[in-house]
């Protein structure tokens, strides 16, 4: 990947997956690729990122935020919406390389498949939201519950979603595998070593760009 | 009106209308009634009633907060879904009578139509976030986008809403209309008096409770 073979809309990149699934690893080494080559790019984080999105990101993160199911979507996608216009879209429209650790497909998993909202209405408003633009590759770094559940163990302090059971970690991951199905994500396991996963995942970019499937 | 006029399942009245319609007024004389004559009541005004709802009401409101329009409805949306799940619908469990300062269909009428957002979308998403639920009485205080800009003009701070030019209120006005023809709220002139209004909305929840039409 060099600074000329990015299109002139960019290149969009999410990484989803569970929480200690190694997605934020990933999303920084990634980064330091593209800053060793000098190739324009932006990071961003969901929730958050713009001011009205860091203040949801506090309501929705919180453990003593009391927010019912709907609402929770709903926040999301509100900071998400915030997030595509001023910073994503913007970002595209330079040709740099946004980096994106989570965007639509978590809303899915976690509100949707998790909170066993109507995924289907999730999956409209967030398109909505977000003026219907996915990423063109998104990686699921697919872990067990068991993995997420030894890997949380070690944090000392927990976020209100963090908190949630094994039971919900489940229908998520089931979500995640569904949806990689449909709408074809990059499934990577995360059980790998770090280096091994970056060097998948830089492969399937440059295939990506070469298969000239974003110009 | 009496206590044991109200039946099971309470008495949701909503009052709509363009800021300056003299809602907050008439509800708070509505709110009297009910105390003199030792009613069960609520007062509750959107958005805001509830932790997160009032933390979104500072966001949607500060003039400094930058939201997109889809962003917006959704955060009303959430105010309120939280507001039912909280307060509305405990209360009407109880058998009070539920007096709300705005609900749904200022969304529809303020985001969906005067935003110029998908108002069925609009509509989906909020029935969604508040389990079907819809006042049994909502009174429209109809004025003329004129009468709204007068009585605007002598506010000292207007909100990040209230900052919209007139064309925007018309549509809000207009669409307030529609609705109200759709969904039969019950439209009064709100440029009579206060006293004329408040017999008219008094002579209104009686007739609804004579006609036996929630019980």
């Amino acid at each position: 990947m060099d600074r000329s073979s990015i299109g002139s809309q960019g290149l969009f990149i999410a990484f989803e997956g569970l929480d200690g699934c190694g997605k934020t690893t990933q999303a920084k080494l990634l980064i330091q690729y593209l800053l060793q080559r000098n190739i324009p790019h932006r990071h961003v984080r969901e929730p958050g990122g713009t001011e009205v999105g860091d203040k949801i990101r506090q309501l929705l993160l919180s453990p003593e935020t009391r927010l019912n199911t709907w609402g929770e979507a709903m926040l999301y996608a509100t900071a998400r919406a915030q997030l595509v216009q001023d910073v994503i879209s913007p970002s595209l429209a330079k040709g740099e390389v946004v980096v994106c650790d989570r965007y639509l497909f978590s809303s899915l998993a976690y509100q949707g498949y998790g909170l066993g909202l109507d995924v289907e209405l999730v999956r409209t408003i967030n398109m909505k939201a977000v003026g219907g633009l996915i990423p063109h590759i998104s990686f699921l770094l697919d872990i067990p519950v068991e993995t997420w559940s030894q890997r949380q163990s070690s944090k000392q302090h927990l976020d209100r979603i963090e908190r949630r059971d094994a039971d919900y970690y489940q229908r998520v991951r089931d979500g995640y595998q569904k949806l990689a199905r449909e709408h074809g994500l990059v499934v990577l396991n995360g059980q790998h070593s770090e280096q091994k996963l970056y060097s998948q995942i830089l492969e399937k970019i440059e295939a990506y760009i070469k298969g000239g499937r974003y110009n």
